[in-house]
């Protein structure tokens, strides 16, 4: 089933998306809804960003073939995370599908796109052991984990490297009843394919961060954790368009402005 | 004036402190609101966290006597934030006024608290001058930055050291119209004092804070920005009581238990 949050006029709703037809629905996904009995054609539907999370976490580094590829690129060598430990992006630079990522004025070139599967929760959860995890999951959607790599490498923290306003692209919607491990990203700039991996090739799999996590921390429903990405992404600049597609899921596009 | 977030029985409202009494109100003190004729003892009602912010911003380092003090602990140079590149910190962890700090089972003795004072937003914030920076703010409050000390050096993230459930009192309430660099923090562990510095010596004060936050991130009315702590911290263990106080805005107090 395929889950939006959408915008029609004045209306802000969850929506059931089938076809081209988006069945708006009271309520929330995860908690008590109901369908209302309107429906919209999807294209004359703005799409939201399908939650606005209270918690905002973030796997960072979680795939084998990243950590070799760009310790190869840095003639360094390899160095793999020991442990599921999660991170964390900030709301205010989450954007939904089709609105524009704003390089900032005095950003660097060197501003990259990062495409990741995200676990969107349904349940509250504590203490939970990865064979239980994913019944916590609501649903999958993407993220563009957008990143300027020299404030990356420079700053004590990722404020702006990686939550600047429009930083954090996600959507297009929810989908629920996938497998997680076994979904296929692809990245392109421009119609171009830039990355293509499998969510397979995690290091640690969604089961065993929300396992891992669970264990400190409360998730709450609503609450998102995006699962890192892999391959070695490569500059966008303005005029670009970037789409970041997960099979069985769909495809989040964005296009991307230098503010001047 | 004092605004708390509270519940009485079944309802959730904020409300407004005089003396003993809670005045109830409908809406949020940032947006449209209304007192709603009801009102209660301060004593009947039980305080909730006094907002949930979208974003939880937090300065991390901000004081000079403790990025000395804390080196020394940790056993590194000590090293002075260049700019005031802002953190975060996660909603899981928020617990209110008198609710009790859990330290983990597995966490070493070294836990900690960090007294610290915390702007809450009332407007919307993108680009401002230190100058028009304090106009976005509706008031301040108090939070107690728990901290493992063991995870903070070893893990790749803060997320279990700082953001383990109950590790983030904030409270009690919300006080408006004071200057954030004219107040005293003393924190008590079980009535003896352990800290006592002025909100004065902050390394970047809460105007210069905000106004780099919002170069390249939009502050939301209810987000909160928590402003660094000063002095050496100590150890707290089961049983102990901290204490929190900030000059004209009250004492935030939180019993702490090791779990079992």
């Amino acid at each position: 089933m395929i889950w939006c949050r959408f915008q029609a006029g004045e209306t802000i709703s969850y929506g059931i998306v089938e076809d081209e037809t988006v069945i708006e629905v009271s309520g929330i996904p995860w908690e008590e809804h109901a369908r209302t009995g309107k429906t919209h054609n999807l294209s004359d539907v703005k799409l939201l960003v399908p939650v606005i999370p209270e918690t905002f976490y973030c796997a960072g580094v979680n795939y084998r073939d990243h950590v070799l590829k760009m310790a190869a690129l840095l003639n360094r060598e390899p160095s793999f995370p020991p442990r599921a430990d999660i991170g964390y992006r900030a709301n205010n630079a989450l954007i939904a599908q089709g609105e524009t990522i704003v390089i900032p004025k005095d950003a660097h070139d060197e501003v990259q796109y990062e495409g990741e599967l995200v676990a969107v929760f349904g349940k509250k959860c504590r203490n939970v052991s990865p064979s239980e995890a994913l019944d916590y999951v609501f649903g999958w959607t993407i993220g563009n984990d957008i990143s300027e790599r020299v404030w990356q490498r420079n700053d004590r923290t990722l404020w702006r490297a990686k939550n600047a306003d429009t930083f954090k692209p996600m959507g297009p919607w929810i989908v629920t009843g996938l497998a997680p491990d076994q979904l296929r990203t692809t990245v392109r700039v421009n119609g171009r394919v830039t990355e293509d991996f499998d969510t397979g090739n995690m290091i640690f799999d969604a089961p065993t961060f929300i396992s891992e996590v669970s264990k400190y921390n409360t998730i709450e429903a609503g609450d998102i954790m995006w699962l890192g990405t892999d391959g070695i992404p490569e500059n966008i600049k303005g005029g670009d368009v970037v789409e970041v597609e997960i099979s069985n899921i769909g495809i989040l596009r964005n296009p991307v402005v230098r503010e001047e």
